[in-house]
């Protein structure tokens, strides 16, 4: 009954993003525009901020599903990225895996388009595989929410934790005394209401 | 902990639609009509593309609850057909479940009207005996969200997954590579996003 | 894993309506009153309609709470109606438990108002007992969707089915040949969209 | 701009209800059958209490749009009755204007279904011809709310005044001491929340 | 077309409450209970901070409508209090109508319950008489959102002003200047947001 | 205040749609792809049904708002076809603006992506030069419904009438008699809902 | 089967009220400020009213986060009052870790903002250690519902027990009769609608 | 009935940015964080663009309304700058006005924080001043819903223009010929969902 409750550590997770690609990206109807791409680069910058080993992967990017957002093309220019020939559970493609299993690190941070799918197939394979899951619901975008609610459902009764990338940050950082800039630098740039608090704080001390 | 992931397999699944019938249909209003029909539509296809044995049921279609939607009679005139006299579970059927039995297959993906009933029943009873059993969330619908929102938490605490038609055929199709052309026109007709993207690029490549 | 599916049975179930009172009512905001008010009395109706034993309660009827709804109590004059004198769990009061044993039934029906108290309390006290708790959650009511999301998750987990009251109904019947005219009264009387077809149908045929 | 507010008057006003047909209504979308049944027939109820001229019309009751609900035609067992041979807008159907103008009456209330067909089409024509015009907007119902705001927009416009039954019920009945009793049990017959109030006032009083 | 712009005058408004009643208020469905009260509290406080004459009105207080809510009682213990014997229509009931002209004021800030009615029918006639009316919309409640809607867009085709009681107050006030503490007081004491900035900036300068 | 009701007319209406291309659509975020596509075809259906002239324009179908929609080219092979070198009111586009006149009518049904450039634009300009505008809102998309219901208040206080594609049908048709198979198959095929009625009948005729 | 139901006991609960602070509030999102600032109120009037040991933490009082809300405080002047130096998680403190041990109780009540974080992050840490955590989602606040979501499915696949404040006061409460005048004030000071009905029943005593 | 479109015309329009303030802008609930400041940033960016004359305003910097977000005090570093001393409309101030009138242009493009009160009292003056007033309803921003529409009403009834930010610019620009560069890159930049298909578009043709 009383597990220990196995926390994101920095030093034994690795961030996935799976398809994040600007055809794709049409189809998710389940954020809006403004606030998906906000996400996700939230989340970008968290694996960043935190120097997490990050993987790209795509789905045939010539063609209509389009190319990687280039922003996060941009972000991760070393990361491991997997280009893949057909594989629609990116967990069947090989190199992918062994990407993963190359960082010695058993939690998976994963987000992608669609979370139905391109989500919720690698991380079915990766539970069964006994990696611990943390799916980011709100990087991840679907057709509707009927779809997303249905896709969360499977995902967490086999297992997965659902979070939502600031739970992601501030789980990984642990204490504020870490780095109180740098950390509140990335949730400013990304959470304008928090942005209006440091702002009239600091207004308020000049 | 580490179970594996069984994934519905084209040799292993069967289709069940249960009870889509014009009458009843009006009772559905968790779905527009246009979406709700293009969803059992899309999963009709989906059964046709991977050759799914299909078995159809309908309850009192002479009287109010009217025909079995004629799209659905037309693309499986040799699937099995059991008008039931009166069982509300089809389950409860002995032809109904003969017919499943018969397939020799283990995975059931059902979908119907309503929900709470005519789905959720022989997924129970099916659950009860050992059956896999995925339940297609957006091809299924009912009186509202909170009559849904009941019947998916006993289907899903029963040990039922939940599911899209999207995510359906994704999984069973495993690889785009097995048919590029036959899949991406199943999606495009469909998904009128996907199907834009494709004429985007389609005219881009002109 | 195959567990049996142990439906409702109409000579194993009691049912329980738990404080319908017509001040309380006026708490009642996740659905609208009218839509409420026809999903309780269907629910008695359903409960008339298989002759199943069922149980009153109510809490302070002198005072700003109200009297039962006068429908429920002409519904059921020779039912045990146990005024509670201060017990917020009915399980804590000793006839209203003792009236359920004395039934020798083990399929408890129950909905009530405010779901997240009235129905949650003795559904949880129920399950300790042993008994099978079906909540009926469009016969319950309370503050909000969050209050009544909260309170169904927490029966859930607890091992209580959630339910609608047309499901209760269809699972209890069976099979249409049990009393097509009877069960399609009731249906037609609650659901103004089936007595729409109904009356298409019958007017068809004239 | 001190324009004279003509207010609805029980000597001047009839009503109009067209096309409240079994099946039109699996149409309306923008309403739960509960509320929509209810609405209609308070209006209904409405009409007789004041007793309003009342003047009943269809499309095609012998096929797909079904027979008049056959609560309207009992309440009105002798009013106007024009089933239309094929004119969308009844104002193009001599019949049902010359049963109007035989009223005298100036003030059109109006309801029926489709909103943006049925309620408007007749309502522009009328108010073309110096008619006052009171829509009901709870007692009409449409395909969606996109539909309803366009279709109201379009009327209000033009000169209609947009009302719900409860208003209208209010507007013609001017002074509770008209009859308190009789006014009182409408309202009560149709608006749950005031009979609970009504309730717990007389078990107070008890 | 340039015509002036006649803004709320503190020196000419006088504000009607109409039938805030505490059983009327159960209707009350398209604002929570929770910011309903807060809303018409704050527009109390507006009325008496800026000492403007107000006007109390109900409707058979004696019965399930119940009585005016405490609150306002305790508020305005001095203003003019119309227990109506019967009339509907506020506006039909002499002493109403004397109490408002009595002021010499022809600037009407009203709100109540049902706003279809019991804020709708005394704003005509007032339009119809030349006064200004200017309608609060947040301190005026009623069945749902589809009822108010159709009584705004009467009311403001009539030539009503829709505001809010923020608006209402920012409007009198003119200028912080007036009076900087106490209408940041009444602001912070109805807006916790507001109060909330208040705070943090309190804090930054302690 | 008796104007003349001037309806459509199908000897004296035009269809203008603006814009409606695979990229453009992928920004239409008030309705969702499949009721959106299908609003747009109905309303091509009608302007073929009776046989309006229909002119067709887009803004830089090389690049990335994409080609015109295949269906929509397919449906009126010699329509007038303006691609517009670059003015964002299609009215500025000299031949758009003869194409309309050369047709020597008054009556505009306009639609296209998004609603308030695309549409609004044209729609005030016709507006200004005398013409009489029909705005189809569910066959027009744009960004959000803040947006639509600024652009459509915007159109409306210009003189524009809000309809929707079911209306302009029926204003057009005017009487079933005209062709009862024809406009029920148009119908049908565009409102599941209508269809399920026509199905249910036929069966119960067989 | 039949694990006994561990209900929330007066004497073995404490209340845990984590990062209420002014700042923080303007990130909450997924209630209105009215009903969230109402529902932490009646929160800590619950934990006065029982007496319960209560337990306050902050995170940065000095800064953009702002100050505790100053009637939480307030109504706690002798509570444990730990500002966390940087631990993001309260359990990573040993002050407030100790806190709760010092009370010798094994039953977590705790609310708190931002859900996903400053709520779950305890909650999980708690759980591990074997108490019984019950999260007041209403007193709790976040983003947005889609963060909420993921946060209390987290939390509940984890055991805690999601609840809500009415039903923490009833649940500790257990029966009228211990306080009848105190408990029903403070349901009536933060519930509207049931101080309505207590208005209503005096008056009609009166 | 046939009066000139006066189209927003960039040598005649001047842009008033009002209370754009971090604390104010927590006060804004009828658009999230992410979309409200995109939208406002998009807005300057235009008026950058166009280089219209563009007036920023504030009311109290110095206290819990915060400071003028920092990005537009950026990006109009030699606009007139006004910080009200007091007057809560910008109108009553005099530097404000004659800031205006010194552009001499008479269409205004406003947007603010509240709609209801920052926005709305300005617009109302200007109108009566004979001005032409176009305001952006999505870059100004207001309490919730309900209070938003009865402020739009109120001003477009009152003869402004509402429009959001992105038909701002396509009515600024005109024709994309004056720069397709530059008017794409401020769209695609403020728009992901057409940055996407930029994106797909040269992928395509790389």
């Amino acid at each position: 009954m009383a597990r220990p409750y196995n926390r994101l550590d920095k030093d034994n997770a690795v961030v996935l993003l799976v398809d994040h690609q600007a055809g794709l990206l049409s189809l998710v109807r389940d954020f809006t525009p403004d606030e998906f791409k906000n996400n996700v680069l939230a989340l970008a910058d968290i694996a960043r901020f935190f120097q997490l080993p990050t993987i790209l992967t795509t789905s045939f990017e010539k063609g209509p599903n389009g190319p990687l957002v280039p922003e996060l093309k941009a972000m991760f220019p070393d990361a491991p990225y997997i280009p893949r020939p057909g594989q629609i559970n990116a967990w069947d493609n090989a190199d992918f895996v062994s990407a993963i299993k190359a960082t010695g690190r058993r939690q998976l941070i994963i987000a992608g388009v669609v979370t139905d799918v391109c989500v919720a197939f690698p991380t079915l394979s990766a539970l069964a595989e006994g990696f611990e899951v943390f799916v980011v619901t709100d990087a991840s975008g679907t057709f509707n929410p009927v779809v997303r609610e249905a896709a969360l459902n499977r995902m967490s009764q086999a297992g997965a934790q659902l979070m939502n990338w600031f739970a992601v940050g501030c789980e990984l950082h642990r204490d504020w005394r870490n780095d109180v800039e740098g950390f509140g630098g990335l949730l400013g740039s990304h959470l304008p209401a928090y942005a209006n608090l440091m702002q009239s704080y600091a207004a308020s001390q000049g």
